[in-house]
């Protein structure tokens, strides 16, 4: 059935407000990692305002100080329930004068808007506010709705896995909807059907007690940047395949049919390598098609490196240590505790005397695979094709989004329904949601809503 | 013949004097790098207050903001010159948290002063001052004295060559003494009788265009971090061997009767070790005796690394681009411009399909090895020896003194008159200079004017 005409016009004629409360959401710089200074606390409270007006129950789960906020509407128990999940954190803005607008003052422009966390996620979590506003404020919410806004997705989520686990019953619902990724291109809309997982590690090796002076003390000492730069080096083999051991247990072959609607997508290698600026896509392994290597091939990224003098001119030490951070995205049924295991042995018997290594595990979870019959994936492509005049195609992601698997291990039906575009710069410099996204979204999930009361009757 | 008594007695009445004005020296924290922040400014003032106290013509040399200082004292042309060297600028201090007391508040304690540039170079250069000054009050200065106080010298010494090579001629001296090193252990005087050369450069490599989410991207492009290890790890074989082409050409062997004389030092490998808090000496070449590497050998160390996101926690980007500090240690007849075009051609042919490497040189100078057998180095023996109660042994140092080769080459007779101990952290936290030293470098400094004095009689 069609979403119902007053939600609709109500959408439409709403549209600036939304917008607005978008820009004042945006503006919050909610950093997990800078939970000190208060800001993911503005953004928990900018949260229940908005949806305590909305009459949602809302609660804060753990942790204290970047909260999971739980909040729920129930208009009748035997009514369907929908559970959805996004995040309010984002990550640091970086490079700060590589911004054409400030991180933390959105900026609406070319039906953009350009901030840290538009699309990744705060515009996607409007989509879904608006939707439920504009039931809300005509003919009434027909669905009971769950809302779960995670603060720490991008570290990671260290506290999900617990916080599901403890809150597991009063998570219950018909479907799930997690609105944290993107289409494959501006013009086909896409349900993403799997993700690959993550495994974070920061390897550090300790060589003497105090930074040397590299000429006195050259030739006598390992240095540990020297050595850590060669057991990065060595994660890699001269086909780009990752040496760890057994790390190709467990992934699977794509089936001919996934790869079919691949292959019909709209993809120019030279014009992808052109938006980032590179002259050649030799990542990953050798011989592979790129969509291949970035969906369905584990893959192995140093995320970060420091060790020594790292201001501007020169400085000849030999530093006392040196840092790797290190993540692996895994695919199919590849085992994160294995991983994890394997990173671990690997890094032990790459340190050279002279050297002690540690290893610290940030995060790991497995790969998530959709199953594209359900029910709830069927209400979503009808949603989406309403809302956006094209029915979706079946996509995967290389990005990990932790609570997919969570909830699905739940039994919950889980369905990702992606708002963003390629040019929105997730993790990057000017960032930015399209406005149009943001209202079709809004119309998507509104329509989502309407599909499974419906169905209910 | 012995130092004159009277510049003797004046020494030891001046001790606590001459601490006091060493420790208004070092609370200038006159870090190269930082000289936009007046701090090399102030240290100059305090140089032409002290050496204009002495009846010094003071100048200021190129550049403007860290200046060369070349004071000039000539009592009489047709007397002999001497010629010092010493540098005023200092290490940054590196991590705060491991200092005693703050870097650039001198305390002293336990007859050591601790501060940054302690040893390295105020303390040896405030012990020629007072040589200076002993003989300034009492008998007046025998000799032409031409001080040259370089305030570049931790960063590479950029304008050295070229303010030495301009004013060449107004630096004619019989001998030069250069004060910028260390004794191999705390008992036995030594005189340093060669140097390592340096060639030290900065690597980028560039990316994408802004960092990417390594989720998403992962697999598709090559991360700038993964190659730039791979690069930096190639550098050394799984000897120890640096792969540079042609990086062992014109290195010699040491010869016998040198070898014999440090095969005579007092050197425990173990409690080397311990000092350096390493539990193996597995640095350079394998099968390689410690302090043949150290002094004899070339060697290679990446000094600083860094790329990616390198705060708290984790962030899994793939980085628009990663840079490393390379420096290497010359010895012998090395010839650091061909070491530094084999670096770019190393550099170039490292760099994979999807970067663009870039080197940027900051420093190279050559070895230096001094003759054994001239006259300066008798009178300084000679000093040394009376100041110290020992004749002193001659060693090498791994480090790099570039004005040394650069002196040497304008024909000037260069002697290193080394006053450190291996336990004054150069370049490390809680650096500090022995006042016994202190005291014993300014009879060494005064005995070596007397020498020169004598000598022309």
């Amino acid at each position: 059935m069609m979403l119902d005409r007053r939600v609709n016009e109500y959408l439409d004629s709403h549209r600036d407000e939304s917008v607005r409360s978008l820009v004042e959401f945006l503006r919050i710089p909610s950093i997990a990692n800078n939970s000190a200074d208060g800001s993911c606390r503005k953004a928990v409270d900018w949260l229940r305002r908005t949806l305590e007006g909305l009459g949602f129950t809302v609660e804060e789960l753990p942790p204290r100080d970047r909260p999971m906020v739980l909040a729920q509407r129930i208009i009748n128990p035997a009514a369907p329930t929908l559970l959805i999940y996004n995040h309010y954190d984002v990550q640091p803005p970086g490079e700060l004068d590589k911004w054409t607008t400030p991180p933390f003052e959105p900026d609406v422009r070319d039906g953009f808007v350009y901030a840290r966390g538009a699309s990744d996620d705060k515009g996607q979590l409007m989509a879904h506010l608006m939707a439920l506003e504009a039931w809300d404020k005509t003919v009434g919410l027909p669905v009971n709705v769950k809302m779960l806004i995670e603060g720490e997705e991008e570290v990671g989520s260290p506290h999900l896995k617990d916080v599901l686990e403890a809150h597991a019953s009063r998570l219950a619902a018909d479907a799930a909807v997690v609105s944290d990724g993107g289409w494959h291109d501006d013009d086909t809309p896409t349900i993403t059907q799997a993700l690959r997982g993550l495994v974070y590690v920061e390897i550090t090796f300790h060589g003497p007690t105090a930074d040397l002076h590299s000429g006195i003390h050259g030739g006598a000492v390992v240095n540990p940047i020297n050595a850590l730069a060669a057991c990065v080096a060595a994660m890699h083999d001269e086909n780009g395949r990752v040496t760890l051991e057994g790390f190709y247990d467990d992934v699977d072959e794509v089936e001919p049919a996934i790869l079919r609607q691949w292959e019909s997508l709209r993809f120019d290698e030279s014009q992808y390598a052109r938006e980032l600026g590179v002259d050649s896509l030799a990542g990953g392994e050798k011989g592979l098609p790129v969509l291949i290597r970035r969906w369905a091939r584990p893959t192995l990224d140093c995320n970060g490196i420091c060790g020594g003098y790292t201001g501007e001119g020169s400085k000849t030490v030999i530093p006392s240590h040196a840092t790797a951070k290190i993540s692996t995205r895994l695919v199919a049924r590849q085992d994160d505790n294995k991983i994890v295991e394997s990173i671990k042995r690997f890094v032990a018997s790459h340190t050279p005397a002279g050297i002690r290594s540690t290893v610290e595990v940030f995060a790991h979870s497995p790969a998530v695979v959709l199953s594209h019959n359900t029910l709830a994936m069927k209400t979503a492509s009808d949603a989406v094709a309403e809302a956006f005049g094209k029915t979706p195609k079946l996509i995967r992601c290389g990005a990990s989004v932790p609570v997919t698997g969570l909830l699905q291990s739940m039994g919950l039906d889980v369905i990702l329904l992606d708002l963003g575009l390629p040019g929105d710069a997730w993790h990057s410099p000017n960032e930015r949601f399209s406005l149009e996204q943001l209202f079709g979204g809004a119309r998507a999930s509104a329509a989502m809503i309407q599909n499974m009361a419906d169905m209910a009757r």
